[in-house]
C-alpha cells in the first residue's frame, strides 16, 4: 500500500524526474560544482546540533537490537543536506580543496505530518560553496545565476528568485531601536500566514516594539523591487545603521548581477527571512509563476558559521532545489510529462520464435550505435507487436526481412533500413519531456 | 566521525562513481529498461515476507513518537531492491505495461556487522523483467548480455558471469534419490567455505545421503565449463530426471547466447546455488578476474513467484550489480581513479577584483557552449591562480586580455582564444576515469 508522505513516481513520471535531474546536474557541473553524496544517517547529536528540528528526525534501530543503546550511539536519517555537508567538511577538511564547491542530490527524510506538497521522503538538489576562514561575497551573487540557468533549462513555468539579506532586517530593526532582532525577524516571517495586523500586534507584545516601530517593520517588509531601487525605498524610511548599509550594498550586488545575467529572474523581497534557519546574510526563496501559493521551491542563503574545527571557521553560501516538491506540484497539475514510458526507441518485431537470434542481432547492431532497442517478447501477430510499442509510446517498429524495413507507427510511414546505418531523428532517440 | 559500514567517497572518487553509474544507466536504457525508484522504507511485514532477513532490518521511529506503536505500523529501510520492486508491481500492476522491464539504482541498508567489502549502506543497480502469469525463458538469456555490456564499458578487470540453474541441481538430487533437495542445495552452497569433505559429511548427516550420493553431488558441483559441454559432463554422471533435463536445456541456452554475444563472458558453474534466496531456475554470480576472493559483485536469478495479486502470479528474472562493493574493492586496490576532482575544465584567471564582471562574461560564454568553467575565487597572483587549477587537476587557465589567451597548464602551451569559439579537445572536456 502507498505510505502517506512517501511519493513514488510511475515510469513515465520517473523519466521526467531523470530528465530534470540531468539538467540540474549538468548546469551545476558547468559552474564547476563537484558531486558529493553523504551517507543517509548521522549521529543524533549531529542532527540536533542546529536545534529546532528534533521533532522531525527518524531514528534507526536494528530489529534485533539490545534495548539499552545509549543516545550517543543513535543514528537518524538526515533531514536536509546542509547538516551532513557541514559534518563532511569538518571530517575531511584536510583532504578538500577550498573554496570547495559541491552539489548534492539526495533524498532526505522528515517525520512530519504529511500535507499537500509536503513529503516525509523527498529529493533535494543543493549547491554550496564553503571556504576556510572567510568566503568572498561574490559567491552570494553566483547562486541565483546557477539556479536561473537550471530553471531556464526546464520546461516549467517561469521561476522568480526572491532575495533578501538578514543584515538589512537586523540593521533596520536595530536602527529603529529594537534589540531583540531575532524575535522581530521570526514574527515578521509570519506575515504571509497571519497578516500585517497580527504581526504588528505580536511585535508589540513579544518584541517590545511601539506601534510606530511595528509599522516601520511592516513598511520595510512591504518593499519589493525587481531592481536595486529598493535601496532608495529603504532609505526613505529614515532609519540608519551600519549593518543596514552593509546589507543594502550586498543585496544590491545580488540583484544587479542577476539582472545582468537574466532579466526578470530576481526580485528583492524584503519580507522574506527564512525564520528558523541559521542564515546570517543573503537569503533566497523561489516562486514559480502561477504556483506562488505553494510556497518556495528553492531556498537557501549565506551562513557564516556552517562548520568549524577548533578555531577554524568554514563559512558558506548555498541554495537547495526541492525536486520532489517541484515535480509533485507540476505532476499534480498535469503540467509536465514525457512522450513515452520507456527509454526504448525501436521494437524489433519477431516473425517467429526461431528468428529470435536474427532479431537479437538487429537489436545489438542498433544498440551499438546508441539506439535503445527491445526485441518483441513473443512472436505474436504483428498487430499485437505494434500495439506493444504503441502502448509504451515507442515510435518505431523494425521488421526483419529482405530487406529489413522500419515503420514510424505514429505516421504509418515504412521504409527500407539497415541496422548498421539507420538512425532515427534526434528528437525520437530519447523520450521528450514537455511542460504544458 | 566516520560510521563503520557507511562509506563516503571523496570528490574524485565520486566522479568515478558517477561515471560508472552513467555507463550502467545508459547500457540498461539501450536494452529498454525503464528507470524506477521506490521509497526507502517498507512496512516491516513486507520486509519480512520473504523470511531469513529479519536480523538485517533497520527500523524507523520518530524521535517524538509515542511508545505504543504496533508492529503493523512499523517501517523499515529496504535491504534490497527486489522486495520493494515486487511490492511496487503488486501495488501498480493496473498501471504498468507487461512484460515490465525496469532498472533501479538505489541505496539499500542492512544492519549487519561490517566486514571487508560489506557495508551497512550500499548502492545496488538492478534490472528485472517481470510479466503477468508466465515469463518466456529468453529473458534469462538476456541478463548476462546486458551485464556483459555494462562491464565491458567500464575500465575495470574482466568480469566472468557464473551461471547455474536450480532445476539442474534439484533434478539431479531428485534423480539420485535425495528428497530434501533444499537441504542438499544449502549444504552444497557451503563448498567454498568448508570444503568438499565437510560438505559430504554434512550431506550424510543432515540430508539423508549415502556416501555415494554425497560424492555424486560433489561431482556435479565440480563441473565448470565455458561452453555447453557441461551437458555431456552431467549426463556422464548417469543420473536422469525430467527436471534435470529441463534445467540442462535452459542452462545451455544461457551459455550459448552469451558465447555468441561476448566470448569469455560466461561460465557454467554447477556449484553456485545462491542458497537462501528465492530463485527457482537460472542463478547468476559474477567474479572479477583477480578479485575472485572477494566474491560475487553481481548476482541474481529467476524467481517464478516474485509477486502475486489474488490468483495472478508475476514471475521475474533479474540481476543486481553491487556498485558500492565493486567501487570499494577497486578503490581499495588503487585500481580506479579520475583525472581531476572537479568537473571544471577551465579556470578564468582574475587579474583584479574590478574585472570580475568581464571574467564572469567569459565564463558564461564558455558554459553556454557546454564547457564547465569557474572564475578564480580571488585576484591572487597568477601563480596562485594556476596552482588553484593544478591542485584540482583542471587542465586550462584562461587569461583575459587583448586578446584573451588560454594556457594548458600540463604542457605550458598558451594560445590566443575567443570564448565564443575556443573548444578544448574532447578528452579534456570532462574528467577521464581510468583503471590500472
Amino acid at each position: 500500500m502507498p505510505i502517506s508522505g512517501f511519493p513514488e513516481w510511475l515510469p513515465s513520471q520517473r523519466i521526467v524526474e531523470q530528465y530534470v535531474l540531468d539538467k540540474i546536474r549538468s548546469t551545476f557541473e558547468l559552474y564547476g560544482f563537484a558531486s558529493l553524496e553523504t551517507r543517509a544517517v548521522e549521529p543524533l547529536e549531529t542532527l540536533l546540533s542546529k536545534g529546532e528540528t528534533s521533532k522531525e528526525v527518524y531514528l534507526l534501530r536494528r530489529l534485533q537490537e539490545d534495548a539499552g543503546s545509549s543516545r550517543e550511539d543513535q543514528l537518524g536519517l538526515h533531514f536536509d543536506l546542509t547538516v551532513p555537508f557541514a559534518r563532511f567538511v569538518t571530517e575531511n577538511h584536510g583532504k578538500l580543496q577550498f573554496p570547495f564547491r559541491r552539489y548534492q542530490i539526495q533524498k532526505v527524510w522528515r517525520g512530519e505530518r504529511p500535507q499537500e506538497g509536503r513529503y516525509r521522503e523527498f529529493l533535494q538538489a543543493d549547491i554550496d560553496v564553503v571556504n576556510r576562514d572567510t568566503l568572498p561575497f561574490h559567491f552570494d551573487t553566483e547562486m541565483p545565476l546557477v539556479i536561473g540557468d537550471v530553471f531556464r533549462s526546464l520546461p516549467i513555468p517561469q521561476a522568480v528568485i526572491l532575495v533578501n539579506n538578514r543584515k538589512v532586517c537586523e540593521g533596520f530593526y536595530r536602527g529603529l531601536g529594537l534589540d531583540d532582532t531575532a524575535q522581530v525577524l521570526r514574527t515578521v516571517d509570519k506575515l504571509d500566514k497571519i497578516g500585517p495586523d497580527k504581526v504588528a500586534a505580536l511585535l508589540v507584545e513579544t518584541a517590545g516594539a511601539t506601534d510606530a516601530q511595528a509599522q516601520a517593520c511592516l513598511r520595510l517588509a512591504a518593499i519589493s523591487t525587481s531592481d536595486a531601487s529598493f535601496v532608495d525605498a529603504v532609505k526613505a524610511l529614515g532609519v540608519s545603521d551600519p549593518l543596514l548599509d552593509e546589507g543594502l550594498g550586498e543585496l544590491a550586488q545580488v540583484v544587479e548581477a542577476a539582472n545582468e545575467h537574466a532579466p526578470g529572474l530576481i526580485r528583492a523581497e524584503l519580507k522574506i527571512a527564512r525564520g528558523l534557519d541559521y542564515y546570517t546574510g543573503t537569503v533566497y526563496e523561489t516562486q514559480l509563476l502561477g504556483y506562488e501559493r505553494f510556497g518556495s521551491i528553492c531556498s537557501g542563503g549565506r551562513y557564516e558559521n556552517l562548520a568549524s574545527v577548533g578555531n577554524t571557521r568554514f563559512p558558506g553560501v548555498g541554495i537547495s532545489i526541492g525536486v520532489s516538491r517541484l515535480l509533485g506540484l507540476l505532476f499534480g497539475q498535469g503540467a509536465l510529462g514525457a512522450s513515452r514510458s520507456v527509454p526504448t526507441c525501436v521494437v524489433v518485431a519477431l516473425p517467429s520464435e526461431d528468428q529470435r537470434a536474427t532479431c537479437d542481432r538487429i537489436a545489438a547492431a542498433l544498440r551499438q550505435r546508441g539506439i535503445p532497442t527491445e526485441v518483441a517478447p513473443t512472436a505474436a501477430k504483428f498487430g499485437k507487436q505494434i500495439q506493444f510499442a504503441d502502448r509504451r509510446g515507442i515510435p518505431y517498429v523494425w521488421f526483419p526481412g529482405s530487406p529489413d524495413t522500419v515503420k514510424d507507427i505514429r505516421s504509418g510511414e515504412q521504409v527500407e533500413a539497415d541496422p548498421a546505418t539507420w538512425t532515427p531523428p534526434a528528437a525520437d532517440l530519447h523520450p521528450v519531456v514537455t511542460g504544458s
